[in-house]
Parts: C-alpha cells; sequence; structure tokens
C-alpha cells in the first residue's frame, strides 16, 4: 500500500487548498488533510505554518497548499493538480496533452488571482477595509470584462474539445479546477456571475455535471468539504459585485 | 526533422515570451519568433492577436506567449517552460522532479505578477499614470517584504539542493525563470534588489551562472534578444523603487 498523502492547508477557508481536496477525492485515493486535524494529532494551523514560515524540514517550499508524501514535499496549487491528475487518471495521458491540462489549470490559477484582488488591490497584507477605495475601482473591470472573458474562453475551450471535459477524453483536474472557481465565482459575485454566464451553457453544464459525480457529491455533502466564507479568495462583498 | 517550433509574443516587450526563449535557446531548438518576424513573412503584432483575440484555429489559448508545433499549440508560460524542459533535457528526469522545477516556475509565475502589479494595482487596462496613487501604496510592500521573501526562498532552495540548480542535478527551465526574474527585478527596482540580493549571494551566483552560459551569452548578445523596456512586466520607475 502506497503511504498516503497528506495536505497542509490553512483550516479555516476553502481557499487554494480546496483545489488539490477536490483532485484527491475524486481520486479515492487516502489523505490527511492535516491542517484540519485536531492539534493532538499534530494538526491545526501550528502545522501549516512552518510551511508558511519556511520552518520545516525537506525541500523548501513557498507557501501552503503543500502535498507531502514520504519525502517527497510539493507547492503550488497547478502543479499539485497536475502531479496527483498524471498519476490518479485525471489528466490525459500524453504529454501534450497533460500540458494542456496544466496550461488550463493556470489559466484557472490567473482567474483566481484575479477573482481575489478584486478584494485585495494594494497588498494582501492588508485589510479589505483599508483598501476598499482601490478595491471599488478595480473590481468593477474584473466583473464586467474579466470574468466575461474567462467564462467565454472556457466555453470555447469545452466546445472545441467536444463539450464534455476540457481535455482529453475524461474529467481531468482542470475540470474540477473550474467547478471550485465557478463555485468561488458564484458565491463572491452572484449578479456578476449570473450575467456573465448566461452565454456560457456549456461551462454552466460542466459545473453541474462535476458536482453530481458521485465522489464529488458525496464530498460536498461531507463535513470535509470547507464553505466559503468572508476569510477566503472569493468574498461576497456586494459593493464589488455588478449592479 | 522535428516540425520547429513557433512562439508567438509581443514583439515589443520581453514579457512573458521571453521565458520561453530563454528556455528554447538553452536548448539549441530551431524556432520561429513569429511576433518579430516582418509582416511580409507573416509575422508582426497582427500574427499574436489572434491569439489574444481568440481568433485562431485550433486548440484555444487564453492569451500569449503561445508555442506552436504543427497542430499542438500551448499557452501559459509555466506549461511551456514545463513542456520544452521535459522534452530537451532541461528538467529533472523523474516525475517528482519535474513536479518540482514546475512548482519553482510557478512560483517565480506568482513573483512575476507580483512585480508587475506594483504598476498596475487597479488595472493592467489602465495607464501607469491613472493608478499612481495606487501604485505607490503597494509598491513599498512588494520592495520591502514580498521580494526579499521570494529571493530568500530561492536561496533556500538553492542551498537545499546543493548550491548549484534550482531543481534536480543540472540546469532546468527554472533556473532560466529566475534568471529573467533577477534580471526584471535588477532593471526595475535597482535600489531594493541590490538591498535584498545582499542577503541571497547564492542566487546572485546562480544568475551569473546562467548569463555564462555559451548559448545563453550568445543569446543576450544578439538582436534575438528583447531588452527591458518601460511597456513590459518590469518597469524602472524611481518613485516605486526602495528609498
Amino acid at each position: 500500500m502506497p503511504t498516503p498523502y497528506e495536505l497542509y492547508y490553512w483550516p479555516n477557508i476553502p481557499g487554494r487548498g480546496e483545489f488539490v481536496r477536490l483532485v484527491l477525492e475524486e481520486a479515492a485515493t487516502p489523505y490527511r488533510d492535516v491542517g484540519r486535524l485536531p492539534a493532538e494529532e499534530g494538526g491545526g494551523t501550528a502545522a501549516v505554518v512552518a510551511f508558511w514560515a519556511g520552518k520545516h524540514e525537506g525541500h523548501p517550499v513557498f507557501a501552503p497548499p503543500v502535498l507531502k508524501q514520504g519525502d517527497l514535499l510539493l507547492s503550488q496549487t497547478a502543479a499539485i493538480g497536475h502531479f496527483l491528475g498524471s498519476r490518479h487518471d485525471l489528466a490525459p495521458r500524453d504529454e501534450a496533452g497533460q500540458a494542456q491540462a496544466l496550461a488550463l489549470q493556470l489559466t484557472i490559477a490567473d482567474l483566481v488571482v484575479e477573482a481575489h484582488d478584486t478584494h485585495h488591490p494594494v497588498s494582501a497584507w492588508l485589510y479589505y477595509e483599508d483598501q476598499q477605495v482601490e478595491a471599488r475601482r478595480r473590481a468593477p473591470h474584473f466583473v464586467g470584462e474579466r470574468m466575461p472573458r474567462f467564462l467565454q474562453y472556457f466555453e470555447r475551450v469545452l466546445r472545441h474539445n467536444g463539450g464534455d471535459v476540457l481535455a482529453g477524453k475524461s474529467l481531468s483536474h482542470a475540470d474540477l479546477g473550474l467547478f471550485q472557481a465557478l463555485e468561488g465565482l458564484a458565491y463572491a459575485f452572484p449578479r456578476g456571475f449570473a450575467a456573465a454566464s448566461e452565454e456560457t451553457p456549456g461551462v454552466l453544464a460542466l459545473r453541474e455535471r462535476v458536482r453530481e459525480r458521485p465522489r464529488i457529491a458525496a464530498y460536498l455533502a461531507s463535513e470535509r468539504r470547507v464553505p466559503f466564507n468572508q476569510e477566503g479568495i472569493f468574498r461576497r462583498y456586494p459593493e464589488l459585485d455588478a449592479d
């Protein structure tokens, strides 16, 4: 039996860790979500902080999420998705197809950064309340221009690839990543997302197909799923949404 | 003979295209830098715009840079680096090592985004002059906190890996990416970079080793190299640099 994976990520937000969890859940591979374990079992925020502060053994990582398996320490959400996807049949089998799925996951990561920066345009180290003026300048461009551009892009990719999945012939980590990003956008920008996604029925249908996959549905209904909240990447500030 | 690669990127800035060029040059593989060819040969900005506007044949891409080889169209700088690196002996050979190099390249990409956003904190679609107030709020945090954190991280990675290269036993696309990012930081923030890099001698030594590699040295001395300028990711605005 292979060593189970360990995920290190902040316990109180879905954040980027959630992109990794979805891949682990769909892969049906055992993993310990260390940040969400009690401190008595070596879990909690303290276990995660070490990977933020550079105070851990082994290959240095820049920031959580971190995937650990034995001696392997891997950071960067998209790299983890690519690695797990290629290992667990959640990526195309050929080199070029794997690179395409990775590029799609990276485009999703770009979308996630831009969504985050609507509420933190000046610095992730300042409170939202201290950059609200700048946020109100940045958000309309994201909601009105960028989010639609991203959604329309994924719609084109789906259509080009036959309509069912973003890359290859079956579900990949990129589809799971898009699902999570769509959930986040719908949470954070209910009005803007509803308007933008009207023109991307294929993207909306993919979101529902992912949601209904047995393992994903079971996960979403479980306590393992971390709900969106006002601490994470996707936050619902009505003043930043479309009118 | 394999079909030569084509790179599609804006001709007037180094930008993210330069990260791809360095890998192609070190790989000593033939490529056409289409954006920099004359319009009569199908080159120039018009050839690149198609990949920005979604008006091209084949697999949809979100934005340049784009690598094309026959039917293959691949976007996202880090995915291109990973793909070319794995093919051309500029990445570790094992799956885990390749994922590590990719994670490093992605951390470099994060650094690049943060450097860019010092001068475009509100929107990449507004002029710098229209977001100068916000830029002056964002830049000090990057110069004083984030840039040093990134440099110290790469210093730790180098030390952990034996001092010569970031990943594996020989030069990878991640080392080339770090070289370009360092060149950009030194251009954009001469004072801040000098101060921050005083504490990262290993990183500075790697930069020089990359610069002196025969193929890279020949490239840097050629007209193929696109110099930094005030249109790209890395811009020299003295008011955003350290005092």
